[in-house]
């Protein structure tokens, strides 16, 4: 198995997949790996639905190609670069909806307080996605579906206190993944206060 | 190094730590795991303080201590069973400004979409937090100083569009940390839908 800071630094976000299926046993190892992160008093507050049903999964790429189409795209057409934009643009209408395996993070707010869910949460979707690289799987952290985030709450079934956070694509890359573009760590540090360097 | 999963499935929060120092080439090995984080459009807005500073962890200690008197204990006292509280309290009078190195995560609303801060900056803090984990340290996600978020921003001299979201006390821990307890899969995860069962 592949050593820690390998998969770390490789990580990287993927937005169009191969049909190829993902077995459940894979899929029950990022679900333990996301179910072992911290939360604000242990409270474990994440809910994973994990879709692998065609009509449900067509449901949510429209949703998701619905929020591009209405608004997602104008505004990201002015803000990132060609090729960014392209990828995320594949994902949203059409590369994210077909990946064999969707996995809806969300956020339970009868178990912890509303306001320690994104802190409990993305730390959970953080494990998922490094456990997903880790068995060289591509999967990325989207959000653009919870711009409809009643439609996609009813389209799962989710009671009123469960509210969709994240929406995981995860499967096999339809194409291998380059390096990812990161800013240097002396850009984003600083020593004992703002400005003090690093 | 140690294998990923191994990491990922011990981590668990410390809060008490030994006067042991923490090099700087591990404090930026930490760093580099954050920063390789996803973020939305991949705008890496995450700023990290690295407070070494004597003077400076024990303002950071003392807003903490306050936010746990002023209110902190009173609500956990009733929520946490006694093993942990003892330890949040613990952590909460002293061991977190008692760390070598606190490292405050703050999101930059001038570099990303303010809505877009905590999904971009909680995996990041993740990283770090397993991050540490590997290399044998130990950390905690701390938030109750963001009860006085003017403040801690006042303490490290943040520009207004810079906002504290975590505090993250690194050392070596004050005494072994047993395996994190966490609920198991089956009852976080669903099949297609809500109730669908996994």
């Amino acid at each position: 198995m592949p050593e820690f800071f390998e998969v770390v630094h490789r990580q990287r976000a993927c937005r169009t997949f191969t049909a190829e299926d993902v077995p459940d046993e894979v899929v029950e190892r990022l679900l333990e790996a996301a179910t072992h992160a911290p939360s604000a008093e242990n409270r474990q507050p994440w809910v994973f639905v994990v879709v692998r049903d065609e009509k449900m999964r067509a449901r949510i790429g429209k949703l998701i190609r619905r929020a591009w189409e209405d608004g997602g795209r104008a505004y990201s057409e002015q803000r990132l670069e060609a090729g960014l934009l392209a990828d995320v643009g594949r994902g949203a209408t059409g590369g994210v909806g077909a990946a064999p395996v969707i996995i809806v993070a969300c956020g339970d707010s009868s178990a912890a307080h509303e306001r320690t869910l994104p802190s409990s949460v993305f730390p959970a979707v953080q494990n998922l996605l490094l456990a997903a690289t880790a068995v060289g799987l591509g999967s990325a952290l989207t959000t653009l579906a919870t711009v409809h985030s009643g439609e996609l709450a009813s389209v799962l079934d989710l009671p009123e206190h469960v509210r969709p956070m994240a929406v995981i694509p995860v499967g096999h890359p339809a194409r291998p993944l380059g390096a990812p573009r990161r800013q240097p760590v002396n850009e984003k540090a600083h020593r004992d206060r703002w400005g003090g360097g690093w």
